[in-house]
């Protein structure tokens, strides 16, 4: 039986985004620092965040946008594009593990601004994650996680 | 400045998945059917759903895991593994876009239950989303979504 569209779920912050000097880190909330044991053996973390800046109703109404913000590029839907405008305001990059010391963990790749919402952070398991034969439009670039 | 930990955000399911004889879909819910323009041209997607079965305070505040429930494996916390117990209920898989017609999605390799809620679908990015390169433990097949 399908539940009804009404449903919702909360959601809360396992930790943050910050920004030292040249350095990207997610702080992990103290309560949660038990869930980070074993992840110091993976070199790539999935980091589920929020965009939370767009948290309005207006953004979360948007179903269409040009990639980029390019007018050039044609009308795409928010869930055939990785633009911080959709429904449900979840943004995931797949990102390098540098280090991991106590509940910070510092990475490299992640294009999430400053006191971004972490929600969720799993290992990145390549036998079901990285998939090569993968094919994408020639657009591709444009669409990897357009501000 | 970091907002207070008690912040929380609501998400909504935009589909659901269905298992109908041998194939499993996503049905998308009708508002949301223009978000989806483009998402043909993705040979595979990411679906981000929500563990709803485990929807209590008791499995959300599990923070370790034996993975596969095999005490032999070591206790890993639910941020090293892709366990549907964990603070906030995310799923996230990568499977392959069989056909879309309207708003109904087949898709293959989504080991997730009928009834459950998705939040979202974004398009599977090889330029960033294939790590060819990352690495992790031995142990890697069997935490992958272990039930």
């Amino acid at each position: 039986m399908v539940p009804f569209m009404s449903e919702t779920y909360l959601i809360r912050p396992i930790g943050w985004v910050k920004k030292e000097s040249s350095q990207v880190l997610i702080e992990v909330e103290k309560p949660y620092l038990a869930a980070l044991l074993g992840l110091e053996h993976y070199s790539h973390i999935w980091v589920i965040y929020w965009f939370h800046e767009n948290d309005n109703p207006n953004d979360r109404s948007i179903l269409q946008v040009h990639p980029c913000r390019n007018p050039g590029n044609p009308l795409t839907g928010v869930f055939a594009a990785r633009a911080p405008v959709r429904p449900n305001l979840i943004g995931l990059s797949a990102v390098r593990l540098v280090s991991l010391e106590e509940r910070r963990l510092i990475v490299e790749g992640l294009d999430a601004r400053e006191g971004t919402p972490v929600l969720d952070i799993k290992p990145y398991l390549p036998i079901s994650d990285a998939i090569s034969e993968a094919r994408a439009p020639e657009l591709l670039p444009h669409l990897d996680e357009d501000k």
